[in-house]
């Protein structure tokens, strides 16, 4: 998924968080109503400035969500509802993962022109 | 692709290079050797800390490379093959992309136990 977040975005400095996940092989449909609610729920955050994620067949899934400040961050992270999914996933959805907050000091590129589709994509 | 990630970098402060893309629809067999040969030639590079990279069924991508200083960035860049296989892929390879320069400030996670073929794969 891409927003064509790069034009919709601020310049640098702001944030992003980087998940890394190996996703299990348990209940796919689940998982993916989950995935699309967090998404749907961290656009409506104060500081939310966008979301990338890919994941490949192999189960091995990256995504980046850019936010405005660690406060915006923080905020994210204590959200009752994201943080009862959270661990959920991190019971049943995934055999790994690895997550980093980062500072974001430099940003360039030639975005993919958006499409409704891409951009409602979960 | 996972490299285990977390489990064999130093703490941080370290520095990650996050590349979204699209891919076109060409050439698939020339991109991905590419992008293996990309991947074993920064393996070797002074600073390199380690890889991650996701593509979904739609050709979004993200790969994110760390590095231990803004100097290895640099130089990879600066990299002469790198440079002509990075001009390759944005000419032919991809409709759009984004590059962001970030240094990470905190990381934690339960990484996935790394396995010779996943650490092997490209």
């Amino acid at each position: 998924m891409s927003e064509n977040a790069l034009s919709s975005m601020p310049r640098p400095p702001y944030y992003a968080v980087i998940f890394s996940s190996q996703r299990t092989a348990h209940d796919d449909a689940a998982y993916g109503a989950a995935a699309q609610r967090m998404v749907e729920l961290a656009r409506t955050q104060p500081g939310f400035l966008g979301v990338e994620s890919a994941r490949g067949a192999d189960g091995f899934g990256i995504t980046v969500s850019y936010w405005d400040s660690e406060d915006a961050i923080a905020a994210w992270r204590n959200h009752a509802e994201h943080a009862a999914t959270r661990e959920r996933g991190r019971r049943e959805w995934y055999a790994g993962f690895d997550l980093r907050v980062a500072k974001v000091e430099r940003a360039y590129g030639r975005s993919v022109p958006a499409t409704p589709a891409r951009a409602d994509a979960p």
